[in-house]
């Protein structure tokens, strides 16, 4: 047998701890990509996402592969060679849409937001006054790489007046914050498993309203990434279910088990859960004056984004030691933030009291 | 808790049942995308993966993704629009690679082989002497789709006299078959995890040559799929490991042991074993007058495809019953073969003579 990895509390920007629950089942026995009970469980399970995302999106339902995944999926079915695309960058994600975007050769404008601050509606408006029409406009929901909610809705209404489809990521928000896809008026989304969802890494949950449906549907080129096509996904999650691609049912039934958990639990109560653990670990973090790094008011209760505290020389030492000795992992920052902030997940059923405990205690006697 | 699926014995294309050693390590509790025992993990894995390839292919690794992925990027890394691509087309799989050479806008030149044969050497040698220089040469070693395997090695010579690399579908073959990478001379192969490796599906081990590597890397355009590229996947997997996304750890650790558990099998055993039990269904549905599909020589051991006997005027009820009286998962025909053949599995760990046994019993009780 291989060596048993060592145990680790996940407190970083993802992968988080999941519930033994859901541990137990992903460990079932896997059935047939056509088992009439596999769509049974997909059944349940998109419903569950359904309402987790606040949407009545009939094509709902877990892509294979991860949130990174779900973001190549969303442009490349919108987005054709020469499209005008309007993207809002205030963080490493957003960069990675411009990136995926200019790969597709559309024709792309960046609104260059500040890193750690939200994205303003009013940014939005200005560009879009001078671009006339836009096919689609896009933006990070919850920015991973900063510990920042953006406010969707203004932006999304701007989007619709100009003629545009509203994308947000909203990998680290779902199932962490609220997230209202229909009342905000967001026309595609993705998310990821591993974050707040509370299930391991491997899926990435989408929403696609009608609208996005249509345009994705009547593009003039075929999608040049088979894989990702969502004409021929949505034949095998809908019935009759055409073979596509063998779907990794394991993780599927871990992604079950993890939104039933969610539901019983509750959403405002989940909700709840985690801005309680991060205020707890901000008392914490107060009191060795450790300061935050995301703009008051709009910072994530799940993703803690704080600066390397002063007088710490080799941060990674001390997120090394802090693996090493208490078993915690902590997150560095992405890009220009490399070695000058932290981040800390307080996600799924990492999002504990306890866990927050361990790690100021940790952290005191580390600094 | 979410209801248990019925336990199935899985004898169709794949998903092949798993050992519960191997679940137990998919139910492991995650660790990190950066944790340094994931690349010790992943060291052990890429290692394993080496031996069972048959290669000294450095660039050897799990791709996130199912099988499908594992040709998506193999294709959209090494095709470029209007690139010469020729492709060996005996079933299903092989069509699935010329519509995402035609996605990419690729020069495709198809070779049409008869369904259920293999295909010859001959008939690539003419294709090439009338096009020249050819970019890639490709075909399905294991049709999935028809249970027959195409012998290589003089396939690659043809296309390597031409300038080309030679790329090659692995995903029935690898671990239930010999699998001979360096000897054969393929330059780019690509699998999946759940059919004869004994792991759950969503991983697709590729193995590269620095051939191939070569012509990836120094192609004229961006590769126009973000999640494939092999340029940022191997950031990843390689030293020193720059994040491109989360992969999917528990995946990972089912995969180790799976391989684990294929070593200390011993791959001439594990062959051995396949040939054994495929005999063994041979007999017995020899006795039941049913008919084999596949050209005699070249049959797989671990996918049977067998003529729907006559006088089953339907068959997708046979298989209901199957399922549902008995447990058993078999798979029906693809593409033009719908309704024509079945499919029996008899891979990885599905491939027991107890498994057989109960499926020739249970088809005498049916038919």
């Amino acid at each position: 047998m291989s060596a048993l990895p060592t145990p680790r509390i996940l407190l970083g920007p993802g992968p988080s701890s999941v519930t033994p629950r859901v541990l137990e089942a992903l460990g079932r026995a896997p059935i047939g990509y056509l088992d009439p009970e596999l769509f049974t469980i997909l059944g349940d399970l998109r419903s569950n996402l359904r309402t987790v995302y606040g949407t009545k999106n009939d094509f709902t339902f877990p892509l294979t592969g991860t949130g990174m995944a779900g973001m190549e999926s969303c442009l490349v079915n919108l987005v054709e060679a020469g499209d005008k695309v309007l993207i809002g960058v205030n963080g490493f994600f957003g960069l990675r849409m411009v990136e995926i975007c200019r790969r597709l050769n559309a024709d792309v404008t960046v609104i260059n937001g500040e890193w750690g601050r939200i994205l303003e509606p009013e940014a939005f408006a200005a560009e879009l006054d001078k671009l006339g029409s836009v096919k689609l406009v896009a933006c990070v929901h919850a920015e991973t790489s900063t510990g920042v909610a953006t406010p969707l809705a203004a932006i999304a209404e701007l989007a619709h007046a100009h003629g545009a489809l509203f994308l947000a990521d909203m990998v680290t928000s779902l199932g962490g914050i609220p997230v209202e896809i229909d009342n905000w008026g967001v026309d595609v989304a993705y998310s990821g498993t591993q974050k707040c969802v509370g299930a391991p890494p491997g899926l990435s949950p989408l929403t696609i309203s009608e609208r996005a449906w249509e345009v994705a549907t009547t593009r003039k080129t075929a999608v040049p990434n088979w894989y990702l096509d969502w004409k021929l996904l949505r034949a095998y999650y809908d019935a009759p279910h055409a073979y596509h691609h063998t779907v990794p049912v394991n993780l599927l039934f871990a992604l079950q088990e993890a939104l039933t958990e969610m539901m019983e639990e509750g959403l405002e109560a989940r909700y709840a859960r985690h801005r309680d653990v991060s205020a707890y670990l901000m008392e914490g973090l107060d009191k060795m004056g450790i300061r935050l790094f995301s703009q008051e008011g709009y910072r994530l209760p799940n993703l803690n984004a704080i600066h390397v505290p002063e007088g710490v020389t080799d941060e990674v030492a001390v997120r090394k030691r802090l693996l090493e000795e208490f078993g915690l992992e902590i997150g560095g920052g992405l890009g220009d933030l490399k070695g000058k902030i932290w981040r800390i997940g307080t996600m799924g059923a990492s999002a504990t009291r306890r866990n927050v405990a361990l790690l100021v205690a940790a952290l005191n006697e580390i600094l």
